[in-house]
């Protein structure tokens, strides 16, 4: 019987070119299908809740694969991280729905862009964050991001990849926080654009740089014209931290040890 | 004029193999010293706070060197950085006294080592902590770091490398703390052995594996031999975190920007 099996990841993105198969370049789903097979003793295929780009990090990350193996999904982990490189970690695994699909069942995902913002850089935080050495006003940079909450079409801030059906998107909470010299920019959404994180990220960065206010992200938005908003931010500051599906795969209960985030979305 | 400067210097070990200046391997000193050397436009000599091993880290790390340039003190971090690899900074220079030497003049210095304790390992943590998949008890660690504060012979928790005149040492605090899966050891003495903390920090978990209750190290310490305490712990969660030193050097007011930490010892 094949049974469909979503495992919850972690990884470093630092040593990959993202997430995605790709002829000359190492990515996670190839070393995870690599390693995997080798367990379950015949080749997977992985679908993954997102095509993160290189340098790119999950602190949560799904991915569902079917297998003929009858490994207890309990013992998957310790089985699979046997194997796995020390930046890629398999979390947790659980049997789901025939119907499961990392990326067609994600209601919303949470992305965490991290800067790291003094003077002088932090050599722990080379790879992990951006460092930014202008000093940055918390209060500023959520005035800027409260800009796009809400339902828009992100054209403006997004970078041209795989075409989409649509641009249009909603942000649920687009959060600024500050711990000492590490600012957090958390925002979820029921779906993101190629690069629309860090674009958004840099345009916030560039209105904190005086170029524009923030009340003229409004119209950025509204032209949605890429060139007039601000760069796309750098990779390593990216970070994957949340994914909800409807389906709860028994696991509500725990959402720390459980593999899959749920929320019953109204 | 020749000047006696002192750099406090930040960085993560895992690329090189220790500080001190190996013939076939790249140290934390020699890349310090080819660089710095590019910017002060002559050779220069560094002398350090200690002899970290491979893998170790430093969140603070003291060294001192002469150069007859004239760049201000203030000027040194950016002009040094910019030419260092991401895994070393330079965060703070200051001229010295002629006589201070990083190490000889070193009254003190604090090492943290962390234990990344969950069952599954975390990939951010590869490298920066050890993983220790059993569940520890952190009172029970605090029981066992507690025998060796004092001034004891501590032949039993080191390594063979240079000889050293005397193996006493005095122990001011062990500390032992626990945050979410890390936990942290922090002990500070007026001089370390060769591999000491990593020594005693096997040795208190050996204790944790049920080998020895804690009150048996006093005397495993007593009987001075090494063979009899427990392994000697991974370098990856070993830090340098302090160091303090007898001359003020004008900063005690800013320990956090100043190069150095002061402590007016008794």
């Amino acid at each position: 019987m094949m049974r469909n099996i979503a495992l919850k990841l972690m990884y470093v993105g630092t040593a990959y070119h993202g997430w995605q198969r790709q002829k000359n370049a190492m990515t996670v789903q190839e070393m995870l299908e690599t390693c995997v097979a080798k367990v379950v003793k015949h080749p997977v295929r992985f679908t993954g809740a997102g095509r993160t780009d290189a340098g790119v990090h999950a602190e949560v990350y799904i991915a569902n694969f079917r297998t003929s193996c009858n490994i207890p999904c309990d013992r998957m982990p310790l089985a699979f991280n046997a194997r796995l490189p020390g930046d890629i970690v398999v979390l947790a695994a659980r049997q789901v729905s025939e119907e499961f699909n990392a990326i067609g069942s994600c209601l919303r995902k949470e992305y965490t862009y991290r800067v790291y913002n003094s003077r002088i850089r932090n050599a722990f935080y080379v790879d992990r964050a951006y460092f930014y050495p202008k000093r940055l006003d918390e209060d500023f940079l959520q005035d800027a991001a409260n800009r796009f909450v809400g339902t828009h079409d992100f054209s403006a801030v997004r970078d041209v990849g795989t075409p989409t059906r649509t641009n249009v998107r909603t942000i649920s909470y687009f959060t600024v926080s500050r711990s000492g010299e590490l600012i957090e920019l958390r925002v979820c959404a029921d779906g993101f654009l190629y690069n629309q994180v860090r674009c958004m990220v840099g345009t916030i960065l560039y209105a904190a740089e005086g170029k524009f206010r923030p009340e003229d992200i409004d119209g950025i938005l509204a032209r949605k014209n890429r060139t007039e908003a601000g760069p796309t931010a750098p990779p390593e500051g990216l970070y994957m931290t949340k994914l909800w599906y409807r389906e709860p795969v028994g696991l509500e209960t725990d959402p720390i040890d459980s593999g899959l985030e749920y929320a019953a979305l109204d």
